[in-house]
Order: structure tokens, then sequence, then C-alpha cells
């Protein structure tokens, strides 16, 4: 594989005047064409080998571009911000809006490489990881994000020159370390991992490009030049690929609706079969809310103690009570260490990113609680039945939900989802009781009496939500919030039940 | 997940009868529009609970439709067929070609759910045998196959009652068996684990639907509609893919051309740094010939006697020696053990599947050695340079070629892949010589000189398909063969090593 890279590609300084010049502005136009279309972004990688110019490149493309639209981002070691939360946390977090271009040296593929090259993690390890990185990869790329990779690679002879040059350099020898004399003569073990890489993560959609980083400037040239033809390819393709998109999104809707109105067997969902008598005494109630409330925030402090993170997700019809609910918890919490989040439509800001970024942003630290009051669900509900999102969208969004909240519960952070469910009757009177409720009027807007229109819909659409969603590790918990005391209880006490078990568990592992 | 597959949905006798009628008559027309256009393959998947109706769910997708062009296979125990060979390879024989119908029982998910659920494998080793599920799934929808899979659900408690109903059937008792009781004990842990396939595997491109397997009309009328809501949206998605990708192509291939007529950079390939002076003596060769084949037919023999197999690839350019070089090394071996297969266009057999399944139709058996007279690489060589593949095809070729080869590697088998080169000058002079030598002139085809002339365009695309597919476990061995004795010598003991070297690591590892 590397073997292609150790050539002793060369270009002579006159050559490299005259090509930088046609390269600078051949990238200048493209970025000013990305810029102004917003459409997507575009995320450059950098890899490789110590000392084969993945800093440099980067200098250079800042130089050459405009660097106000460049996200440059370099990954040191986790900052405490970081290593609190889910590994790709930190990759979300500098991802460049649509439009702009990200810049990542070190990313998310050296820290799989060192664990792997130091036997912290074994083979099938390493290969999951990648695999995880495959699908985040996956995840942009089909919201049109263009992934471009580089391994830039020198030789070990190569190496060894570079890292002695480095040393004398008086000027520069402060960026020597111990560490890079060790990987030095570990060198064939990071090339092992690193074929492994390209091989398991070259993807049409996230391609490597491997550079021979021996020669300044036949390198800079060679990523300039290669960023130039990727992005003149993308722009091709994307276009395209977003009028087949509109296309296709418009003819799956008529062929939906045509086979809604054939309406062959329509089933039963699971919101029929709750029962909406289920109540509690006031007497009851204050006893349980109490109590249920004490151990909450018993159990809260403990999770704090322990550095455990959890998230509570609410979704359910208007009016289902879902703030109410929220409160009754919230009570219970010390204000330092939880944080509600209530979502409605995206800002333009969060529209100019991947829809689930407003939500990664949002994802505690260790030892805090976060509350969605509506959440990265309303992909596959309001999105859904609006039309927002399109059919191949919000189906796909089913996979990429399991997957990010994988990567949450594979952290160690507790994950409940709250379904609130509401009769159609109860609704109406909620509403009428808004409308006449002077404190209470400012909850009701045109969009929730249009949203009642669609109540089937909405029915149908949440049960293949749980259907697809709810799993032992992060199971939607239904409750009948018809009686809003009998279903704040029960909602506490689900809660205490899931820390409870979260934090004996963890006794049992340690 | 599997709560929303326990509702009690029941469909009465009357209403199935009409619906019935119905549906079969749009499945029928359905089928009929998939042989006429022949665009692509569908492929059904049941799995699931022990008595949830997979069997009879299959037998009436069969009675409704015409059961000529479905493709029915009940995955049993394998056979030693099967056995002997990497565990995918089963799945590629039974692979619909287009314009048909696939149906699978207990495919692909059976074995990694029985190895998790009876602990041989664990967590990790589990998600990663998805992880390769969902690559294969990937490469049959990246070529159009509409894949559906169905997950047969019903509760624990209507499971026992079937089984008890079974044993008693003095018609039906045969096909029960222990297993089935201990398998009804285990009903968690299965469902557990059917839970994580679900989640990990339930794609935008290879969807899970879950059907509630209790009232076996129900359940029919649900399968058979899902897979005509599901057809009629593939037909419309597919047909503007298919419009959308051929727009790309031919965009995408003028914007390569353009690309390369500025010609920015172009760098040397490894191509170029070949010695063509190498040469061997007479006698040398005479000597070594028959040492190597000597050595290779003993090693040959201990590969029969320990049942690993071994594949050799050849490629290179036009009269670069590939026949020669072949019969060189099926001198040493036993006939009964080798297959050599040459491969020029694919037929038209061959062009109703996936490229990669004419391959997979030729390895070898536990203890067989094949050898490829060119080979899948075709992907990215002659078809992407004659635009037969198209950008986007021969870009993912790569990632799916890297798949393909780790998946022989990963079931022990020996794979060496040669690259024969020549000269340009001592390609004319072969082309030459054949062209005046009677029985050799067969061999020289129009073809062959409309190749040469793109001879900087295959190095091109041979030194990028070196760099992405050369790898440790299966790497490219380049051979200068501008002397054909010192070429074959070097192909001889290279085959030889590396036989060698399985056989003592072998050793190491047992």
């Amino acid at each position: 594989m590397f073997q292609t890279a150790e050539l002793g590609q060369k270009v002579l300084k006159k050559e490299f005047k005259d090509q930088e010049l046609v390269l600078r502005t051949n990238l200048l136009a493209l970025q000013q064409q990305l810029l102004k279309q917003g459409d997507y972004s575009v995320l450059i990688d950098f890899a490789g080998v110590r000392g084969a110019g993945k800093g440099t490149s980067t200098n250079l493309l800042n130089k050459w571009m405009d660097a106000r639209w460049i996200l440059t981002h370099a990954y040191d070691k986790p900052t405490d911000e970081e290593s609190g939360r889910p590994r790709f946390w930190k990759f979300w977090r500098f991802m460049p809006p649509k439009g702009q271009i990200g810049i990542h040296l070190s990313g998310r593929y050296s820290r799989p490489l060192l664990d792997y090259v130091y036997g912290n993690i074994d083979l099938s390890q390493f290969r999951h990881q990648l695999d995880h990185i495959n699908t985040f990869e996956k995840t942009l790329a089909d919201d049109g994000t263009m992934v471009l990779k580089f391994w830039m690679h020198i030789s070990k002879e190569a190496q060894r020159k570079r890292l002695e040059k480095l040393e004398k350099d008086p000027l520069r020898s402060w960026r020597m370390s111990e560490i890079d004399w060790k990987h030095y003569e570990m060198y064939d073990q990071f090339i092992e991992a690193a074929e492994l890489i390209v091989m398991q993560t070259n993807t049409g959609h996230a391609p490597w490009e491997i550079v021979e980083g021996g020669d300044k400037r036949y390198r800079a040239l060679r990523v300039g030049e290669l960023v130039q033809e990727n992005l003149e390819r993308h722009m091709v393709s994307e276009e395209i690929r977003q009028k087949y998109l509109s296309e296709m999104r418009a003819k799956l809707e008529e062929k939906t609706e045509e086979q809604e109105a054939e309406g062959l067997n329509l089933p039963k969902t699971i919101l029929d079969k709750l029962d909406f008598s289920k109540t509690v005494s006031k007497s009851t109630y204050r006893n349980k809310l109490v109590q249920g409330q004490a151990r909450l925030a018993a159990l809260h402090g403990e999770m704090i103690k322990r550095g455990r993170s959890t998230i509570l997700v609410f979704e359910g019809p208007d009016a289902a009570g879902k703030g109410g609910t929220i409160r009754q918890i919230t009570e219970a919490l010390d204000a330092r260490y939880y944080k509600v989040y209530p979502f409605a439509a995206p800002t333009e800001t969060e529209r100019a990113h991947h829809y689930l970024w407003r939500f990664w942003n949002c994802i505690p630290m260790a030892g805090r609680m976060t509350i969605f009051d509506r959440s990265w669900y309303g992909r596959v509900l309001v999105e859904r039945i609006e039309g927002f999102a399109g059919d191949d969208e919000w189906r796909r969004a089913f996979a990429e939900i399991n997957d990010f909240e994988d990567q949450l519960i594979d952290d160690g952070l507790v994950l409940l989802k709250f379904w609130l469910q509401i009769s159609k009757d109860e609704q109406l009177a909620r509403f009428k009781s808004r409308e006449v409720t002077p404190h209470k009027r400012w909850k009701l807007q045109d969009e929730d009496w249009r949203n009642r229109e669609k109540w089937d819909e909405y029915n149908v659409a949440a049960h293949e939500m749980i259907q697809q969603t709810s799993v032992k590790n992060s199971p939607w918990v239904l409750v009948e919030n018809e009686s809003k005391h009998y279903g704040r209880i029960a909602v506490l006490e689900s809660v205490c039940d899931a820390l409870e078990a979260a934090l004996e568990n963890q006794d049992h592992v340690s």
C-alpha cells in the first residue's frame, strides 16, 4: 500500500511557483462557490506519519484559501470537557457548517490507531471502532458532506532523517519529544495498523488519498490538487444528487399517499392498548410525590458523585403534559447539575448542520443530567409527517438514532425515553382550557390544532418509532398521562428505578 | 421493540379472502414488471421466533406470485461444500439474478444469533459480524438490489402454546425436536440478541419489518402488503436513481477528462520504478524451475492434507506472459486439486448479477487452489478505463474488493496477487511475434492494440489499485516479466514462500 508513496516524487522550485499560482486561484474560486451555494460542508482530515507534512499542508490550505471560512482543529489529548463525554462528541463539536471547510488534524483515527498499536485493544475491537467511524462518515456523507482523508507518508529512513534534523534545529527542537523516537522504533507496527485503517475505511463516500510526503513542494501541490479534484467532482455529483433526491422524495410522497388511501390493512398501534382510566388519589399522589422526589434527590447526588450522566427524553402529543412532568423532576435536582432543553423548529445555525448536531451539543458532561423536551425523535415524528424530512431521510434516521444512542449508552450514560399519551378527547379539553385561561393562552398555537388533525398519522409514526428504537438499554416508557397525577408519579418512579438499577449494576461490575 | 408485535392483531376469514385477492393481483403484476425490466433483484429474508410463520409466509409468497421466478432457499446446517468456504459464499450462491426474487429463510443472521446466544462469541464479535452483514447488504443495495428483512414475532406464551400443539399433532410432530424446547427456555436471550440485530442492521437500504405472527391470516396479509409497499417504493426510487446515476457518470467522466487535460501534476507511478534488465541465465532457470516445482508440489500436497486453500491472481498488460507463468505453476500441481479460471467480458448470466458474483462462484473449497487469469480487479482496470464501470462504481470497488479479500483471508485462505509487467517496447515485440507465428496468431486481437494506446492510463489505474489494495495479508507482488525466465522463477518462488509461511504460521498457532 504505502510503497506507492516511496517513489521519490519531487517538484522544482520554479515549477512549484507556477503551479502554486494556478492552484491557489482555482481553490479560492471553488471555496467561494461552496460558500455561496451553502448546500453542504467539506471535511478534510490529515493523518499519517510524523514529519510527513500534516501541519504544513494544513497551513498551506489556510494560506491558499480564505481562512475565515475554514474551521481548523488539531486534536490533542482530550480536555476534561471532552473526556467526560462520548468519544464522537468532540468531532461533532468542530464540524464546519454548510458552505465551509473543516480541517481536522489527528482526528478520529488517532485514538484507535494508538490504542491498537499499544495493545490496549485487540484486532476485533480495533475493527469495530473503524466500523463506528465508517458509520459516522456515512452519516455525514448522506447529508451531502464531502469527506476527504489524507494519509501523509514517508519511509522509515526518511522519518529518521527528519527527526534528527528537527532535533538539531534550535528553533524547532522544542517540538520533539521522547515519544517521537519511541514511535519511530514502532514504525512498522504503525504502518501495519495504518494499512488496516485504509483498507477498512476507504469508502466511495469518504476516500483516503495517500500522499508521498518526502518533498515539501511535491506534497503541497499534490494535496492542493487532490482537494481541487475532489471538490470539483463533489460539486458536480452533489448537484445532481440533490436534484434526484427532490424528485424521488416528491414521487415517494405521492406513492405513500396512494398506499395510505388504499388502506389495505392499517394495523392497530401500540398506543391503542393504553389504559386511560389509570389514576391515583390526591393523597396517594402527594405521598408518592414527596417520597419519589426525595428518592430522586438522593440518587441524583450519587450519580453526580460517581460521574455518571443521565438523559431523559420527553415526547408525546401537544398538551400531553411534558412541561409539568419535567418540572416535578427538576424540583428534586441540584440546579448546578442539570439542564432542560426544549426543542422547536431549528434555528438558522442549526439548519446549517446535520440534524443530530444540535442534540450532540447538549450531551451532558460526566455527572450531569440533561432533559430533552422534544428531541432528535422529531426527525421521525413531525419532520416525517410534515415532509421536512424526505422518505429516505426519516427511514434512515432509525439507524442513525440507534447508532447515536448506542454511543451514549456505551459511554455509561443512562438514557430513558418517555412517551406521554392522552386521549384525543382529553387533548381537546386541555386545548379549550388553555383558550380560556389567560396565563395558559400563550401555550396554544395554531400549529397545535393542525397537528391534532393528523392524530392518526402521529400514532402510526410513534408506533413505528417505538418498534425501531425501544431496546433494553434505552427503552421507551409509555405513560398514560390522562390523569396528570398518575403520569407524574409513573415517570418519577421510572426515573428512580432506572438510576437505581444503573448504580447497582455499577456496584456489581466494580 | 417487540412489544409492538404483541397487540393481538387479527383478521377474519371473510376479510382475508377479499384482501388476499387484491394482494395477489397486485403482487403478481409487480413481479411481472420486475421481470420485464430486469434491472435489479429483490432479496427477502425471513428470520424470527420459531412458530411465528417464517415457513408459511414463504409458501404463501410462492403461491401468490409466479414461483418460477422466485429462488427460495432455506439455510440449514452447512453442507461440506459450504463449510469448506468463507461464510458468505453460500449467500452469494443463492442470490437471485436481476428481475427475480430471492427468499432466504434463516439466512445470514442465523449463525451470529445462535453463536451469541450460546456464548460462542462475545458482544464485540457479535457486533463485528453484524457490521459484516451491513457491508454485504450495502454492496447489494448499491447495485440496485432491494433488500427486505422480516422478523416474525410471537410472545413467549404464544410460542409455548404453538409448540405444545405441534407436539400433539400426529402429522406434524416429527418437525419438533429437543432443541425447540431448549430454545423456548432461552426465549428472553434470543429476544435480547434479536433487538441488537434489528438495532444495528435496520438501515435505510435494508430495512427490518417486524410482523406480529400470532394470527396466521393477519401475518399473511401483513407480509404480503409490506412486500407490495416496499416493491412499489423501490420501483419508483430505483428508476429515478438509475437516471441520476447515468447523468452523474456522464458529467463526472467529462470532469475527469477536463482534469486530465489540465494535467497539473501527473505523478510517477510505482510501475516506473521496475527494473526490466533483470534476467537469469538459461542453466540457472532450468535448475531453479526444477527445484521450485518440486518444492511447490510438496507444499501443495501439505496444503491439501491440511485443508488449506489458495488463490493466485494474475493481472498485467496484454502479452505480459500470464498464461505461460500459470502453466509453470500448474505443472507442479495435482490436477484434482486446482482449477484455472480465465476471465474475459462477463456472460449474459454473469451480467445479471453483481460483478463480484462470478468470482465468488470460483472460490475454492478447503484444500484446493484456484488460479485467476484476470480477476475482480478488472473492475478498477478495464472497466474503469473503458467506462463500463461508472466513477462511483470503480471508486467504491476498492472498499468492496478489500472487504471481499478480507473475508477470504479471515477464513484462512492464502491469497497472492501478481502483477506481471513488461516494457512498452517489449509488448510491441511480442505483438509482432504473435502476428507472424501461426500458432500464436489467435492470441492477438484488435482489442490488444486498442488497450496498448491506453498504456499510461492503465499504469495510473494499476498504481492506484496497488495503493488501495496491497496489504500485508494480501500483497501485490510486482514482477518484471521482460525476461520470461526471470519472471517465472520469481513467481514460482513467491508462491512457495507464501505457502511455506502460511504452513509455518499454522504450526505456530496450533
